[in-house]
């Protein structure tokens, strides 16, 4: 191609000159909220004492309000909206950027939110497996009409360097557990309480102890995806999310908006402390 | 419940008056982009001399990021993001929201943007059905594991009269068809151009003729489960998208920003005229 148009992203290699902007990224952080991916862009600033001035980080995506993206350093910090093809379209562009840039030795994070299973609200998961809602680590990917199935392994020794981390941390609960991601936030987690729910919540409470007893510790919408494509593109990936409660005991998420922002950093500084670890800055 | 609360939307039903803030609504518009939306809502208010004095719009859901919510009269207009589980996640939410804003008699409009097969790009497409990755009108919802098989049927006199309305307002080629939904952006809907392709030219367009034999006009990401769930919710409901390229020419979306803003606003045009003419305005 002559020129290759990310459109999601409003950034095009006729336009912009990818190596400058972005020949240096080492960690890619991606996350589903724009605000929360600005905020990990300012905190990560400050923990490599790469804090700019004003504490102002522009949006490098300002062209659209698909996705958002900030950048510091060797850090580039992504969000990527909700749900499986969401994340896919980022994905998709975000591995184009990364090869028209000339990267290599990249590390991806997904840093999210989740319901847990049978954990404390505010509990850290560092997925082993995405699985889906049969308990299956595997991706269901559909091309021109056809299912192909691909693996969602993910990168073992990362996920034991970030267990690492969380112990020297000390602040939350870590465990590393599989991780079930759905096509859907209500009837396909179980949930009794959205607009449309055929079953009941004995069925709803048999689903999740079979996942649980499965090993599942979590349930978000985007890790199959994303362990997939960065399985075939061969970028070395985790999924790290925090749980804003305990499936097994409810529904809603009520928890206060105070205590909901704490659980949302969990993961922010996990991953922090993970990166400047890397750099030898710890 | 108690009290209900619509996390993705930052409303519940014990800190704001569902009935005071929404009782009056009779149309609701969706479409992926949050700016998108915004504009539309300031289009409306205009075209039903509803306009604000300042010209602004406050955002409803402004303590959350995941989607933006605006509304003038008997118009709400909300954002959802792209692929199936966000728009499943914001039609949960809305039409809890109706529910509890005990309103009755709404039309549900997507006004969103696609790629056409085989037309001038510029084209809106009215849905006549939405079909899935085989051309068959259906959605498959999985529920606790299991795979559920849904009806994508849309109002049909819903469609015919936008129709009508499109004749009147003669600016833009429109035309009923069918909408294939796929959850994927590049492999799904054969595009060559993304960071994974299995595939070739050939195959390709193969794949978008039989697409185009089947009655397939546009591709979007959004649509199946719109039909799905207003069917089952009784909500009367339509599909109104521009095409912003024609696929059987290229993959990237590469007009000029802004012949792409003014195609964007067609189906802003097309259900603005609506409304007007539900409202006796025109």
């Amino acid at each position: 191609m002559k020129e290759d148009i990310l459109y999601h992203f409003a950034l095009g290699t006729g336009t912009h000159d990818f190596p400058a902007l972005f020949g240096d990224v080492k960690f890619v952080c991606v996350g589903g909220s724009p605000s929360r991916m600005k905020a990990f862009i300012a905190y990560i600033a400050e923990e490599l004492g790469l804090g700019s001035q004003g504490g102002d980080y522009p949006n490098i995506c300002a062209g659209t309000d698909r996705y958002a993206m900030y950048k510091v350093g060797p850090v580039l910090s992504v969000s990527h909206g909700m749900g499986i093809p969401s994340i896919s379209i980022m994905l998709h562009e975000l591995i184009k950027l990364l090869y028209h840039a000339k990267c290599s030795n990249i590390t991806l994070i997904r840093i999210g939110t989740s319901g847990g299973i049978g954990l404390e609200p505010g509990s850290v998961v560092i997925t082993r497996q995405s699985v889906d809602a049969t308990f299956k680590p595997q991706f269901e990917q559909v091309v021109l009409g056809k299912t192909i199935i691909r693996s969602t392994n993910l990168d073992e020794e990362l996920a034991k360097e970030l267990m690492q981390c969380s112990k020297e941390i000390n602040e939350f609960n870590t465990v590393i557990g599989n991780t079930m991601c759905t096509l859907d936030f209500y009837e396909g987690q179980g949930r009794l309480d959205g607009a449309i729910c055929l079953y009941n919540e004995e069925e709803k409470l048999q689903y999740l102890k079979a996942a649980y007893d499965s090993g599942v510790r979590n349930i978000e919408m985007e890790s199959s995806v994303f362990a997939a494509m960065c399985n075939l593109s061969g970028v070395r990936a985790a999924v790290v999310c925090v749980t804003l409660l305990n499936r097994l005991e409810g529904d809603q998420i009520s928890s206060s908006h105070d205590v909901l922002v704490e659980y949302q950093q969990r993961p922010q500084k996990l991953v922090g402390y993970f990166i400047k670890k890397s750099l030898g800055k710890v």
